[in-house]
């Protein structure tokens, strides 16, 4: 924070990242990780981040779901924003004039393939006025699925793989970057309120179970949904370029599934045992 | 029902379905069927639901959407809850705390493969208030699709089919277990309340689509909408893990198709004509 | 118009269509464009449409998503509604009884086929309340996909193409006929009302994304959402057979994306540049 900006910094590069022990796949994410960190400013701020590209070739950001000047969405094929040469930087710069909520940040350079890459992350608006009387635990995770080469259908072996981002059969998908029994728990205690905010810049719409409760839809795309429009499900369909809040009470103990529901995704590479994009909401 | 608890068996075992006339494949299912037999039960009753497993090779049932306790979840990869050996079974024994709404059942061990397999069927929690004066017609269809395997591409002709529950590449999509022109009619007359419950436990996220009338969305996974925030429309899309039931009434005498509007899942193994995750609403 | 009734004509026929500059795709689609003529009507009216067949087999149209006599439905297959056979005409005659709305019209004869072919297109139920006091920019874009033969990955070049709309491998993705940078921009002023009518009719189910604004979501299937009940959002999931009308006012001047956001689906057959279902709001 200098001046009343908040400064970031964002490095586009390679990243080996770990999706399982031991299996590592070579992608493109931001500081050493896919998805990147996950930015949080609230209402009103000034902020300036600054994107290194370390890529070997050109990239963007785009602050998705922001409603920013032109000249700060990055999109470099249409928009007056630069495509940042590799070797270089830019500062983005701008003032949050959205409502607090969920939102992400992507590549929109060759987004075929550097979308495919890894290269997102997520961006939250916090509310200043929530405490944590309001909500205890606020996690976010994003939704990726990669097609890892070199695997044969049903293999799983401790590696370092290339990725194939124009290749549509993907094999491996992750909740932040990492395949199940390796995603990190969401851990929670008896009455509490839980926010999870699940966003997706992959291909494929991924419908997300919960077991064990109902959960309530609070926002879409960063937007709150009113109290009294607020639809209860146990799933909900979560499309690329979408954002969905939901919110669920713990009154129910135990060890608890949250997972895509296409059988293919919750396995690794077509494996039998559970995998992919799945994680446990873990009672303490 | 036996001193206040109601009792149901369901045997998981392989299942020969007929889908077209002569046509049929060999999955899994639940007493001979695919998809199993429709549950049906009240808020506040104890079940005990006993299930023999006779497939080949280890089982469980997860109560899709219920809020029941972990250890009857059904999901013994991450909960305290069995897989079901061969030759064995388990009793599974909860209250119903849901409000009356659809629900689901399915296998949640070796998902990948199992759930291709056929292994689901509804859950229907009924409202004790509700009477024909309400509804007249309740439905309850769940989509499904498989890979046949043996048929070349528009080729559909009698025979007993081997499925393959790991290729994607679906030919096959059935409402009920049965593909059209041999999927079972919605009879209707005029003047009624219908609904329909719809569900799916695949891959794929199927939009259902009515001719000749609107309906209003009543429910999302079990819960019920309230009548003010309910939206009408012709086309509901149906992702893996959702229900959605629908309501409509009957004000335009006909024989209406009701179908996935994807032209792929109105076929059989891509022919020409009409076939696949398609049925007809006859007015009598 | 003659006596009170509105004369349309549709012709459906082989269709040469430019997709990119120099490059043409063998289609189906009425009037020689795909999609066909967007037809315009009002709630009360009565329309005669009279469909020639100049296509080298049977087909029919489907007006869907309107409540309209069974004979008249469009689907011969099941329906007491006729296949026009090549070189014959029909007559569909109707009222209309809907609201004002989007809907779509398309072939539901051989749809495996020939809806993959492009033979679809708007009918859009206008409001005789509404004046440009309310919407000051009215659009209707209709979302497909092909799969466009003699092309290699990556390789888009002048010709002229067959389809096969067999192959459900995707390679160009239209918005009104037309893929990115050719598409037709959406022209804007500061401080209007934009409303977009998004159909679809294709395999598959395309999140639309704007830049740098939020939209509200006003009508699903044809079917006015009550203001209160609007939601607000930044990508709006469009399946097959749905239509979505959103809103937004324009407040951030600029030249805005507003694509499908499945990073495939905004390019031309895997180029690295930006193609496909992509097409720019552009504020005068």
């Amino acid at each position: 924070m200098i001046n009343g900006v908040k400064y970031f910094e964002l490095v586009a590069e390679p990243v080996t990242r770990e999706i399982l022990p031991g299996v590592f796949i070579k992608g493109w994410g931001y500081n050493g990780s896919i998805p990147g960190p996950t930015i949080q400013v609230y209402p009103g701020d000034y902020v300036n981040i600054r994107v290194y590209n370390k890529l070997p070739e050109e990239t963007s950001i785009h602050w998705h779901g922001l409603d920013i000047p032109v000249t700060m969405d990055g999109f470099p094929d249409v928009e007056p924003t630069p495509a940042i040469k590799p070797g270089y930087y830019f500062d983005y710069h701008f003032k949050i004039v959205n409502p607090p909520g969920t939102h992400m940040y992507h590549t929109h350079h060759f987004a075929v393939k550097q979308e495919m890459m890894g290269l997102g992350g997520g961006f939250i608006i916090l509310d200043p006025k929530e405490s944590k009387k309001d909500i205890q635990r606020d996690y976010f995770i994003m939704l990726q699925e990669f097609h890892v080469k070199g695997l044969k259908i049903g293999e799983v072996k401790p590696g370092v793989y290339e990725i194939d981002p124009m290749n549509h059969d993907f094999n491996f998908f992750t909740m932040n970057g990492r395949c199940f029994p390796y995603t990190t728990p969401l851990l929670v205690k008896e009455c509490e309120n839980v926010r999870i905010r699940l966003g997706n810049i992959s291909e494929i719409a991924h419908p997300i179970h919960i077991h064990g409760h109902q959960f309530s839809i609070t926002a879409s795309d960063g937007n709150t949904i009113p109290t009294k429009n607020r639809m209860l499900k146990n799933t909900i369909l979560v499309a690329s370029g979408e954002t969905w809040d939901i919110e669920f009470f713990t009154k129910n103990p135990g060890i608890w599934p949250f997972h895509c529901h296409i059988p293919h995704h919750m396995s690794n590479n077509m494996q039998k045992q559970t995998g992919g994009m799945f994680t446990t909401i873990i009672y303490k």
